[in-house]
């Protein structure tokens, strides 16, 4: 894309989604650090006439918990702003009257309390981190396999993510696990869906093509957002690798940044 | 295949190579039992003319230990008629200078004694039941995700197996896991790599057409001999499931016996 052609398209932008993790903060063992810039910038971009909304694919908490965990950080964000897979997967159950088993953290549990899940007939499977053991996997294999046609759920597709100890498997990886044991093809819930999107879009009330994702994912966040429509810029923050700037998805107007605090100067400047 | 045409077939016969969990015992947690008339058949088919080797994924214990189970269980067997992914991945490893950091069964450990593991380039993933913990195969994923050219190495691809207790996911689904996370495909080691069932019809002297294999495992036994040349049949016992048999490589002549002694004794009949 041409310099002014991403500038008149940047021009007519009516809406911001921002990434969390790697984004806004760098997680670890503490709860996380805020990356240098990016309270200020998320505070600038709400003062702007640009809608602001979070779209995560984080599975370990329940949003109420990760709200509280960033707002003590001291990012301005409500939960009712926060977009992430669990809820989005709750009301799928419910529409399809499906019972699941779960594999996810423990803290996400809470999210699924209204939900029956007596004998499931469905397996939901999210970021379970060292609950990914191998009896728990086998389990949730058992249950699939023990179905007549065996229908798993991913809380996103993620393969890794950043910590402050280095790189850690995310849920795809065991997604991909799950497809190979049982034949089945996992329906994702979260990034890069274009469903989960959309149902941020419908919440600000705005066309794909007036909105910009800024995240550290080349695939979730970046391709997820241009294959609906929108503007995706790759941040150099969180698991941002050098490699990925030669994937044809980012070169251009990929990058208008280092940290998101710099994306966000960028495009209020224009 | 036409009645006549397998009974021309069997009669050209020169060796037998026989898979071992699910065909000569079931695994248990007191190391399995045999599966009823398996000792007698292998006696019969070693009175026999033809050749016999014994073929196995199975990467929980060296063959030294392995075999002496199957000994304890009164099958007459010794370790160089056995053939078993570990001892294969050693002959490659010395080959190509390459160093693995392993995530395999601690039982196994002892076959890789004699390779030099210091600084990996490269990883070995086996059977590794309960150590495949989130932990480990993030160490796994970290050594890989580290190289310039990630290499890893799959002792079998097998998605799961039956114990007592019920199906356990085996290491094929750990492999796909990897392969995801670090976009790189595996190589695999065992059945159903050609050049591993070569390694063994190499050993009796013969040729792919004058030779049966007979297996449980639709995929890593019957699809695998058959795609070298050999003639391969199921059993229907072991991790057979009934849904097997509407796979076309196994209609027409594809089960000769619902246990291995049964096939045994179809094959000596003629």
């Amino acid at each position: 894309m041409a310099a002014t052609s991403w500038e008149n398209s940047v021009k007519s932008l009516k809406g911001v989604i921002l990434d969390m993790c790697g984004v806004l903060y760098d997680a670890g063992e503490d709860g996380g650090t805020p990356i240098p810039g990016s309270v200020e910038a998320v505070k600038r971009l709400k003062a702007s006439d640009l809608q602001v909304r979070f779209c995560t694919n984080e599975t370990q908490a329940t949003r109420e918990v990760f709200v509280a965990k960033l707002q003590r950080m001291g990012f301005d964000i409500c939960v009712s702003e926060v977009f992430s897979p669990a809820p989005a997967a709750v009301a799928v159950l419910k529409e399809r009257g499906l019972r699941p088993h779960l594999l996810v953290y423990d803290g996400v549990v809470p999210e699924f309390d209204s939900v029956e899940k007596a004998n499931p007939n469905c397996v939901v499977i999210g970021d379970a981190a060292e609950k990914f053991s191998y009896q728990n996997l086998n389990d949730a294999f058992r249950v699939l396999i023990g179905l007549e046609k065996p229908v798993l759920f991913s809380l996103g597709r993620g393969k890794y993510y950043k910590e402050d100890e280095g790189l850690n498997l995310d849920v795809g990886v065991y997604m991909k696990a799950l497809e190979y044991a049982c034949d089945v093809e996992a329906e994702v819930i979260g990034k890069p869906d274009p469903m989960f999107f959309q149902k941020v879009l419908d919440d600000m009330g705005i066309q794909s093509q007036q909105t910009l994702m800024i995240g550290d994912d080349l695939v979730n966040d970046v391709g997820g957002a241009q294959h609906c429509g929108m503007k995706g810029v790759q941040v150099r923050t969180g698991k941002y690798r050098p490699s990925d700037e030669k994937h044809p998805k980012i070169t251009g107007d990929g990058h208008v940044g280092a940290k998101m605090a710099e994306a966000v100067e960028t495009i209020l400047k224009l």
